[in-house]
């Protein structure tokens, strides 16, 4: 199954990246927004990609540090990153951009649907939908909190059903964790696989429906581990750090990964918790811990603060 | 408080590291063991010390990889890691191996205590040392599973007994957590952070007790939630270990990590939750996994395979 046509429904954080790296691989890519307003707050977006990419090209030429994986492979000489400045252009010009569900589902191989984590929403669109897509277009979520299996019977074809979920600074962060329900047809799930390697993502495949897939099922005991050492009172920020790193090797410790998440994500992953409504629970510790930093405007690396300071 | 005169008890893994490091870095050392025949078992162990400090000392005059933290300054010279290669031979002649509480006991600033990990044997070891040890003897317990607070009672000297915790391979691993009761004072804490920085050490300090420490809190909940995707067959040991390393950038993941701790070991912390003994449960499923390895003799990198071959 060759995936070329690629329609990419909301043009958020992730909608934008998703849309631009398709385009750049050579997808031709039709952005469904929901309103003339989403078109409009979606373009400078769009803007600010194709300077990032054209950028971090021409960086790649001289400081290995600049490398990164979803644009080019390690060993690409001037000339051919030049000749990727130019797919960036290319990518930036043949962006489509339509409210109209007619319009994006005519000839869409893969419809990628990354619009608002509110079930309510995502049935409404995918119901709309299914009335204009042909019988042979497969369909995936970038959720990362919901499973497919949620929302299938509202597709209008389960089996050709799954979640596709990429990481934000997609051109750098180059994962996508492919992930079917019980429903979905082994075609469509390696069809979803090669057109991740295909846009240059290095594809993780999960065999089952789960929460949190690979990554945050990890993540989340991790940092919510250091969360409770410090709400406790138990060691200080460096130190908890310091130790992971120490004991580890890793680049980094659970704070300044938090920092980089975002504390208020934390706030919200911690508080699906019911304990966490508990002060005197460890959950409710580490839920008043992590308000105070976020009523103090130390929200992370995007606020300038957040455990660490960053200006 | 100036530490001079180590004894530390036990001659085993740890134990025999702890005191090789210590007479290394210039204390007078006792090893207090409990039988002549533990006598005979830790030599061999030492004269294997001695062998790795002097092997990686010459290694680290022409091999930038082969530097370790707890031996020398990074930036020491060919001449200075000669000076040091001296220094192993002079720790290994000075050690004092000894079964006599008197002897271990008579002038010690510090006792380390690396006993089994066995309450009765502590509670006795202590009781008995007590009747021995000056007045300004301070005393540590290395224990990985068991809190200062359950035995400060039997050391007949509460407020100087706290934790001092190590790691395995302290010459390269060279951390060591800090951890008093709420009886400690302060200024016996401070002593023995003294105390590690002065034999190589990082000390990482905790405020309060906390079982597992700062390192073990966060290892065990992470690593039992990569067990619990690969028991449940959500993905395999090397997608989980890459979506952890590429997302983290951590030079290895989960399950390579499980290889040096040990499969056993593994085994054994998880069978500590009573869930484990129920096969339903994730912890049971992780549980009969772990032990399917253990059985066919995969039980890390010791033995030369776990999740992955190493030989």
């Amino acid at each position: 199954m060759d995936i070329r046509n690629v329609v990419v429904a909301g043009g958020g954080v992730l909608g934008s990246q998703i849309a631009f790296q398709s385009a750049y691989k050579g997808c031709n890519v039709k952005v469904w927004l929901r309103s003339e307003g989403s078109i409009d707050r979606a373009k400078p977006k769009f803007e600010r990609l194709k300077g990032i990419y054209l950028n971090t090209l021409e960086a790649m030429k001289t400081n290995p540090a600049a490398y990164c994986r979803g644009l080019a492979p390690k060993d690409a000489t001037p000339e051919q990153l030049d000749a990727l400045k130019a797919q960036v252009e290319a990518a930036y010009e043949g962006l489509t951009l339509t409210t109209s569900y007619e319009e994006a589902a005519a000839d869409a191989d893969l419809v990628i649907e990354c619009i608002a984590e509110d079930p309510k929403q995502k049935v409404a669109f995918y119901t709309e939908l299914a009335k204009h897509l042909p019988e042979r277009t497969i369909v995936v979520t970038n959720s990362s909190t919901m499973l497919p299996s949620a929302f299938a019977q509202y597709t209008g074809r389960p089996e050709k059903y799954l979640a596709l979920h990429f990481a934000n600074e997609i051109w750098r962060n180059n994962t996508a964790e492919v992930m079917g329900h019980a429903g979905t047809d082994p075609a469509a799930y390696d069809a979803v696989v090669a057109f991740a390697e295909q846009i240059g993502m290095i594809p993780l495949k999960l065999h089952k429906e789960q929460p949190g897939y690979i990554l945050n099922s990890m993540l989340v005991p991790f940092l919510s581990a250091a969360e409770a050492l410090l709400a406790n009172e138990v060691a200080d920020v460096e130190t908890i750090d310091r130790t992971w790193q120490l004991a580890t090797g890793a680049p980094i410790g659970p704070f300044r990964i938090l920092d980089v998440v975002g504390l208020t994500t934390a706030y919200n992953i911690g508080m699906l918790d019911p304990r966490a409504a508990d002060p005197a629970t460890v959950q409710g510790k580490v839920a008043a811990m992590l308000k105070r930093y976020i009523d103090e405007g130390k929200t992370g690396v995007n606020a300038g603060e957040g455990f660490y300071k960053y200006r």
